[in-house]
C-alpha cells in the first residue's frame, strides 16, 4: 500500500462564498479515486493546522454533508492569514511541515487561496527538493479580489461580483425612488484592496442605456476630488441622482488610501474600511445633496444566497482538478481557467506553474476602465458578464438557507506539541 | 357614467424591496373591476405628485410590466418624505388636493406608507367632512420599521428580515472561518430608527443550537458600555469569535443616538449612519480584538433578490384588499394583516380606523427582548420565523434579475401650476 499516500487539504486567507464548493470538488474527485488516494485530512484554520498537527479526518464526513459544501459559504475547516517565511528565514517550520506529512503519510498538499497562498503552496513543492521529502503541491485559486495572474479569472470574484451588481442596481432603484425629495447620492464601498475588479462589477448595475448614473472610484485611478464632485453634480442634475462605487483601495493623489485606519493585518498589509462615508461627506460638503452609503464588507463575500452559477461551478471544477492533476503526478502548479469564448461564453481548466503565479498581482487592464476614470468599458462588460452567469441557490428551511457545519473530528496526533519558533 | 371614479395611488417615505408588489395588488385588482373603477393614476413621488398635478397615467402600462411590479423592489412611481400639515395650518394644501382630484375625478385615495403617511392618509379621509369632496381614503400599510400599530406586522418588513437573518448568518460563518489568526469580531448595522425589529432579526442568525454568539444592540435598551464589552469578551473566549447587530436607533444613556451624525431629513428626524463603526472601535479600544464591519442602509431594504415570500404575498395583498374595501364603500381605514396561527402560520386580512394608527409607534414588547437585553427570547422567535418563509425570486437575464422600469407617462395637465405656499 505504499502508493497510497493521503491529500492535505487546506482553507487559506480571506474566505469567500464558493471556497468550500472547491473543496467539495477535492473530496469528492478523491473519494472516487480511493484506490489511490488515501484520505484528505484538512489543516484545521489553515495551513496552521498542519504545523500544529491539527488535522481534520475529513473521511468521517457523510457524502451528504460533503456534498453540502458546495452551497455553504466562508471556510469549513477554518481559513488563516498566516505567510510561510522563505525555507532560509524559517527551515523550522519546513521541517516541522515534513514531519508532520511523514507522521500522517501525506503525499499530496492542496492549498486553496490567492495570491500569499500561492507563494506557501510554490514554497511546499520544494520540499521534496530542498528537503528530500516527496511530495505534489497544487495550488487551488480562490480570491474575491481576482487579482491571480495567468487564470482569467479567480473563483470566488464571479460571486462576489454578481452580489455588488445586483446589490448596486437594487440600492440605486431605491435612491432613484426617493431623489426628488429626500436621498440623492448613494455610497457603496466593496472590497478590493489593490485591483478594482470588484468595484469594476458595480458598473454592470448600469445597463446599456445609462439607466442608473454609477461613478466607480477604482484603486488603479489616482482620486481627483474636484473631477469626481463635477461629474456627481452632473448627473444629479440630469438623472436626479447618482450612484457611486467606491473601492476600499481608493486612494488620495498622496497615494493614502481614502479609507485608512491606521491598523495593519498578519500580512503587513492595512486594514481598510470606511471609504464610503468619507466619499458621502465630500458631496455633502461640496455639493449639498442628502446621502446614504453602505459598507458591504464580509456581506459581499459571504453571500452564498446569491452566487453566481458560473462561479460555484468553476469554483468545484478546481478543486477537482486539483486532485486529478496531482494524481497524474503534477506539482508547483496551480489550476487555471482558460477562457475560449466571450459569447457563448466557454471556458476549460489550465495550469499554471506556481513560479510564475507566487506574488503577482493582476490589475485592471486600463483598456478596462474609461477614458474618463469614472466607468468601464464595453470590453470590460464582455469580460465580467459571463461571471455573474446563472443562479445557484442553496436549499431553505424554514425561511433560511440549510448551511452545513461539519463534525471536523481531528486525527489523532503522532507527534509531540510543536512550539512554534520565532 | 357618474359612478366611474377614477383612483388615485401613491407611495410615500422610504421604500422596500416589495412596496411595488402592494401597486401591482392595487392595479391589477382595479383592472379587475373596470366596471367601477376608472384608471389608477399614480402620484408622480407620492403625494407631492397630487399637489403638483403630475400624475402618471398606470393604464398606459401593459399588463406584463404591471406584472412584473411583483417582483421590483423599490417605488416605481417614485416616492417622498413629505407629511402633510393639518387642515388648520395648511387649509391651501387641502383645497389644492381637491381641486386635482376633482380635475381628474378621482374618488378613490389609496396611501402606501407608514406611520407619517398614515396620517397623511388620515386627513385626506377628512376632506368629505371638511371640503365637501366625496373621497374614500384607504392606507396601504408600508415599512421596513414593521412600526405600525394594530396589523400584525408590516408588509416590507419580512423581506428586510430575511435580509438580515440570512446575511447574518452568513457573515457569521466568516468571520468564524477567519477567527483564530483574524478577525474575532464581526459588527452589523441594520436599520431601524426607534423600534428594534429589524435588529431582532438578526438574532434569526443563530439557530436554537447558539452556533453563532450574536449580541444585538436594541434601541429599546440603553447601551451599556461595560456589560456590553464583557459579553462581547465571553463569547470570543469561549467561541472564538461573536457577531454584534446593532440598530441605527442604539443609543447612549443619555439618548444620544450611537451614531448621531447631526444631518436631519425632511419630517425633523435625525438622518443616522454609523453606529457599527462606533461600536468596532468601542470593541477594538477596549478588547484589542480584530473586527469588520458593516452598514448595510439600503442594501437590506432594496434587496428584493432575497425577498420573503410571505412578505411578498401580504404585500400584494394589502393592496388588493385596498380596492375591494373602497369598492365596499370603506374609508378613513388601514389594511391590516391579522395572524390567526403562529404555527401552522397563518393569517388573514383585516382593517383598523385611521384614527387609531396615524402618529402611534409599536414598539417590541419587553418578552421579546432577553433579560440581558442582548438577544430575542423564544415569544419573538415565534413572531419572527413565519415572516421570512419562503422566497420569492425575481427572473434573471444574464445574471442580473429583470427589474421593470415603467414608462410613467403624465396624465394631461388641466390645471394652471400649483405655487406652493408656504
Amino acid at each position: 500500500m505504499a502508493t497510497l499516500k493521503n491529500a492535505f487539504y487546506a482553507q487559506s486567507g480571506g474566505v469567500t462564498a464558493v471556497i468550500n464548493a472547491s473543496a467539495c470538488g477535492v473530496i469528492e474527485t478523491a473519494r472516487r479515486h480511493g484506490d489511490r488516494i488515501g484520505k484528505v485530512y484538512a489543516g484545521r484554520n489553515g495551513i496552521l493546522g498542519a504545523l500544529a498537527e491539527d488535522l481534520i479526518d475529513t473521511s468521517k464526513e457523510t457524502d451528504a454533508a460533503i456534498a453540502a459544501l458546495r452551497h455553504t459559504p466562508a471556510g469549513a475547516f477554518g481559513s488563516c492569514r498566516y505567510k510561510l517565511k522563505g525555507l532560509e528565514q524559517n527551515r523550522a517550520e519546513f521541517e516541522r511541515l515534513v514531519e508532520v506529512f511523514r507522521a500522517h503519510d501525506i503525499g499530496y498538499f492542496l492549498y486553496n487561496g490567492g495570491g500569499d497562498s500561492a507563494d506557501t503552496c510554490h514554497k511546499v513543492s520544494q520540499l521534496s527538493e530542498k528537503l528530500g521529502y516527496p511530495i505534489q503541491s497544487v495550488h487551488i485559486p480562490k480570491t474575491v479580489d481576482n487579482d491571480l495572474p495567468i487564470t482569467d479569472n479567480c473563483p470566488g470574484f464571479g460571486s462576489v461580483a454578481k452580489y455588488v451588481a445586483v446589490s448596486t442596481r437594487e440600492a440605486s432603484f431605491d435612491v432613484r425612488s426617493m431623489a426628488r425629495t429626500s436621498t440623492r447620492v448613494f455610497v457603496i464601498e466593496v472590497m478590493g484592496r489593490h485591483a478594482g475588479w470588484i468595484a469594476a462589477a458595480g458598473g454592470l448595475a448600469s445597463d446599456l442605456t445609462g439607466d442608473i448614473p454609477v461613478l466607480i472610484l477604482f484603486p488603479e485611478i489616482e482620486f481627483d476630488q474636484a473631477r469626481f464632485l463635477a461629474r456627481v453634480k452632473e448627473n444629479v442634475e440630469r438623472q436626479e441622482f447618482c450612484t457611486v462605487v467606491v473601492s476600499e483601495g481608493a486612494k488620495w493623489p498622496a497615494g493614502k488610501f481614502l479609507s485608512e485606519q491606521g491598523t495593519r493585518d498578519a500580512f503587513g498589509h492595512a486594514q481598510l474600511g470606511g471609504a464610503a462615508p468619507v466619499v458621502a461627506n465630500l458631496i455633502k460638503e461640496g455639493l449639498g445633496y442628502k446621502f446614504h452609503w453602505a459598507v458591504a464588507d464580509y456581506l459581499q463575500r459571504a453571500a452564498r444566497h446569491i452566487a453566481s452559477k458560473t462561479d460555484v461551478e468553476q469554483s468545484y471544477a478546481v478543486g477537482q482538478a486539483a486532485v486529478e492533476k496531482a494524481l497524474q503526478g503534477k506539482s508547483a502548479i496551480m489550476v487555471t481557467i482558460v477562457r475560449t469564448s466571450d459569447e457563448p461564453y466557454r471556458w476549460e481548466i489550465g495550469e499554471a506553474p506556481l513560479a510564475e503565479v507566487a506574488n503577482v498581482e493582476k490589475m485592471m487592464p486600463r483598456d478596462f476602465i474609461t477614458g474618463d476614470g469614472f466607468g468601464i468599458t464595453p470590453a470590460c462588460r464582455r469580460y465580467l458578464a459571463p461571471l455573474i452567469q446563472g443562479e445557484d441557490y442553496p436549499p431553505y428551511r424554514d425561511g433560511m438557507p440549510c448551511y452545513v457545519q461539519l463534525r471536523n473530528e481531528a486525527v489523532p496526533k503522532k507527534l509531540p506539541p510543536w512550539l512554534k519558533t520565532k
